[in-house]
């Protein structure tokens, strides 16, 4: 059976950029898949955060092209953890990534789910150099995502397993009831801006109006609002961001900084109840 | 009428590499327009740093093949600022960069004006995702970027305007009389060399010796040198910059720590006074 | 004499991404050699670290395929340090890079012994831009590393000389005795994981056990192991890293604060004498 091949190799890791290590990456699949289009998506994740990786390739996945998914945040590399790559269902068609390859350590699978959930599952076999090797992504991911990308068939790479067993990560931390929803920090970005993992239809259900409360370290005032330039200066907006879900944000100023949260920290959103806020 | 098309699509903007955004930039382009090369000129403007940002495409823009620019820095993202794409004045030939496209903040007029000027310009028209969008650069200026490599007319993506409404930034400050020069530093650089706002000829205009006094936080003695390494370990050298800027510079060593100035400072060259300098 | 040509463009400096160097270095290399590969190892070396840039050069040799190494960490540009461009024994096949251009201030010999050494070394003569530039990564390393990529013959670009006259580093240092192991620190990388000079046979030769002293700052227990996920939380391993040194190295820590050793620092690795450690 032949794969689907071709498009682009894109690259995830926390290998940062400070060392050669992503470098290496691309020179690999570059001699092994000559002519791939090499898109690295990033390599800032925080070294070790798998949650956080998982969450970046979730965001970035709906905006890819066909290809592969080359993603390795791998902090438990050298064990028995196992080493995946999937194919994703034809259902989802030519229009994004045919293939993931990473740890199966809860890296992959929100993003799979995106683009339509995994039609074949093997665990790699480990290779020459990547026996014991501490840089699996170089010796072992790197050019199974070439493979993959030239057309080699997934059965060739592996033993087949059930999709089903690949690690989950637990669920964002979640919860709407009349008047207040609590929800996690899913990411911090560069400029400051805090998105939950809470979506427009939860502040709905929460019924919180366009001026709100926020409870994190200490309790702000926040006004719902469409773009960073409508908010004053200190001034707390939520917004719906580029990824569909709510965001607590400042104009030219991080909001993390001024609410004092990183990710994994849960915040509480509350609508103003007249009467209650004035004492 | 076919737009001129091709080449590489050259990005700069003020994302950083610590998030997927440039990532999925990068993933849009070549979605959009599959086998364009796709050149990071730098991720790395200080955020909202719109000056900043335009000052390292004026240093870029040079050294540029055919293509496109796609440049963002955008803090007042979400309002009615314009969002433009404008065609270079086909006088420049095919040497360099045929579109840019961003921002309509002062971002690109000066790049431009580097490039001959601008042909025509378009505001362009919001498309689906991007309308009330906070990612602009993915929704809007990746798209159209790989619709201008493509080919696609400029006509086709928004109403043509009068390049000459383009929001233009305040030039730097710089002025010279005899035995003095006063300009602004426009960057500091990784290696803390401080570019000034001046060039050679202002120098010259200035009556600088060989010799000198930079007036910054308190007086320093500098010396006009050619090379880095002709200065010993914390003296201040003066030299013509790759970008024909005068510049003060140290030898493996920040200029601007010990200058301690950051761009957008002020700092006056003086001519050495017989006399004055020993009291 | 035609050269050898084609495949990637490597590309390692001390640049950084804060400005656009790098971007400018890959742009100049894409429009004088459209259609090559860029493949940027790192432009994170530290700044006017030649040491740390050769090493890391070392460390992503063996993974290359064909193509132009362009290294530039370059603290004396400006001065009468040569610039050269080198071809690479073609008894190396064209299984690696075929030609390396940088400064001849030792970044490219260690990495040229990895790939089978030089068979022809020039001198590149400046060319309009460069002379007396502060910039040659931009202005003379990468149009040569382009024109090479082209098939320019080496002898086109400058006068030859003998490759045995190449500026080399002091070798790292290394001793080993009976019980004592005494190596030099190579690198630190993002992880906090301390290479070392030593390699497993060092370690053979010195008898070293499981069980291991290391001397750094203090002195520390450590244990053999082949993945970092066997140790607990703080305790130091040795493992042997993906390129064949020792290392020291900790579980989702920095080893290097736990140790507080940089680069350049000596440590000792010494095998546990029973009785002695236990006064």
């Amino acid at each position: 059976m032949a794969g689907r091949a071709g498009g682009s190799v894109f690259v995830l890791t926390d290998y940062g950029l400070a060392d050669e290590f992503a470098g290496v990456l691309r020179a690999v699949v570059q001699r092994d898949a000559p002519g791939a289009s090499i898109i690295d998506l990033t390599h800032g994740v925080t070294p070790f955060d798998v949650r956080g990786g998982a969450l970046a390739l979730v965001r970035a996945i709906p905006y890819l092209g066909p290809g592969v998914v080359l993603a390795v945040v791998d902090p438990e590399v050298g064990t028995a953890r196992r080493a995946v790559a999937v194919s994703v269902s034809p259902a989802h068609g030519a229009r994004g990534p045919h293939h993931f390859v990473g740890p199966d350590n809860g890296l992959l699978p929100w993003a799979l789910d995106v683009v339509g959930g995994v039609d074949r599952a093997v665990a790699l076999a480990p290779r020459g150099e990547s026996r014991g090797s501490t840089f699996d992504g170089r010796d072992l991911f790197a050019p199974v995502a070439a493979q993959l990308w030239q057309g080699v068939p997934l059965s060739h790479l592996g033993d087949e397993f059930d999709p089903r067993t690949l690690v989950r990560l637990s669920a964002p931390r979640l919860s709407a009831s009349p008047g207040a929803l609590e929800s996690e920090v899913l990411w911090v970005d560069r400029f400051g801006n805090v998105q939950l993992a809470a979506r427009p239809d939860d502040a709905t259900a929460a019924a919180l109006g366009i001026e709100l409360e926020v409870v994190a370290a200490a309790v702000h005032g926040a006004r719902r609002v469409q773009a960073f330039a409508e908010l004053e200066f200190h001034a707390l907006g939520l917004v719906v961001d580029a990824n569909g879900h709510l965001a607590l944000v400042c104009h030219r100023q991080s909001a993390a900084t001024v609410l004092q949260v990183q990710p994994g920290a849960v915040v509480t959103l509350r609508a103003i109840v007249p009467g209650r806020s004035a004492p």
